[in-house]
């Protein structure tokens, strides 16, 4: 059983990280698209194009299944490439939702992630469809922090803090009792101690990493492919569009856990 | 006189503020390539393709002096784009070491700037070439907190002594006595005054986006074309690989005034 796993860059890692051991016996194909990230702060029409040849690729290697762990691919392209392919297509939005469904008791949520995240408002659309009313705000400086090492780190802190003000006013100001936070970005699993400390214990977070390991596993754990061999690691094999050496280097800050080989590939651009 | 300006996004648009009242007359295409930004985390293989599809464009429409705004581009990419064309070309890197090597009474540099530049060390190279010693530093996040507005905010201000404190720790112990700090990234114009604040009086701070446009003003400035009608303004078009709308509204920042009209460019990829 191949599980096709697609970000813009790094941050998906956090999503096969929360795959690996709910899918014993799986072979996962991860393409982080880093020549052309980020994806966060580009229009919607150049996001398509690039999700769909990033998704094209793992199909052609053999892929039967795909998990988007990009927020902002899942935000904006999901329906194409849904459309573009027969086999089942899960995104980290829709299971983000679906695990907000479940928690909050107030229905009333707060979303964070990338500018195009957040300005497609598919967080806030999902939540709309499960009776969840959903306040989003863009947090362009948590990508670039989370890459620059900085995950426990005083100005780390300091940010989150002014972000997470700004969003608690406005919910104020907007009369809403949120009781959910949802970290709508695959680099947002790494600051978790941080917003968890910033909004505790009034509101819980949640991690739409994890949510999607566990939908994909709710929907293959029963695969005879891999009920078969359930004593047998997954396997994994890497590929990137930009440097190798810098994929293996920064991916194992989100895997954790070392990666030994990456295949370059050309996607064209 | 069409001058072609070129960057990866809008940090370019520093130089083409500082050219502006240098050049009366003259007609300047600026290109962003912002679908593919930012350059400065990817490898050099990807930023020469990059590169040389961006400068093709402004050549084919007529620019007859090409201006590299781009300090990646520059480090990475100059000798691939003067050998694609007869027209003269001029990048960040020397024109910020010539004016470095004119500055310098200890003969002894430190530079800033992102990722790629710094990892490819040109700047160290061109200063070698002058007769300057040159101390380098990557500042991942300074081109992310300009491009979120946050160019007086006191996080940013934290980042940038976090960093020169680095900087200057990393010059005592090497036994360096610098007293000049060149902005090799066309973003940092924009924090220049809390970098003089953060290393003045000792150290003068140059900024690579105005070296260059002296520089082409020199080499311009008594072009027939641009003489005959001195007291005519200069002309600008704007092209961009992805949003027309957001390069408007975040290129008016750094250009330092409205930007009325975007043509939107695709180059593939």
């Amino acid at each position: 059983m191949k599980i096709g796993v697609f970000d813009s860059g790094f941050g998906g890692l956090t999503v096969l990280r929360a795959l690996l051991p709910l899918l014993p016996g799986a072979e996962f194909l991860y393409l982080g698209d880093t020549a052309r990230l980020p994806y966060g702060s580009k229009s919607r029409s150049t996001i398509v194009r690039y999700a769909l040849s990033s998704t094209r690729f793992l199909l052609d290697q053999g892929a039967e299944f795909l998990v988007i762990a990009c927020n902002t691919a899942s935000a904006l392209a999901l329906k194409e490439i849904r459309a573009s392919t027969q086999v089942p297509v899960l995104g980290v939005i829709e299971t983000g939702a679906d695990e907000a469904a479940a928690s909050s008791k107030t229905r009333e949520i707060l979303v964070i992630g990338t500018d195009a995240t957040i300005a497609s408002h598919a967080y806030a659309g999902a939540c709309r469809e499960r009776g969840l009313r959903a306040l989003e705000k863009a947090c362009p400086l948590l990508v670039p922090l989370v890459e620059e090492g900085w995950v426990d780190h005083p100005v780390t802190a300091e940010v989150i803090r002014i972000y997470l003000t700004e969003l608690l006013q406005q919910a104020q100001e907007a009369e809403l009792d949120p009781d959910t936070l949802v970290l709508g970005c695959t680099h947002y699993p790494l600051l978790r101690p941080m917003m968890e400390a910033a909004v505790a214990p009034a509101i819980r977070v949640i991690d739409s990493a994890q949510a999607t390991a566990t939908q994909a596993a709710r929907m293959l754990g029963g695969h005879p492919a891999l009920s078969r061999k359930p004593d047998r690691p997954s396997r994994c094999r890497f590929f990137a569009t930009d440097s190798v050496t810098k994929f293996g280097r920064l991916g194992a800050r989100f895997l954790g856990s070392a990666i030994h080989e990456v295949e370059l590939v050309d996607l064209g651009g």
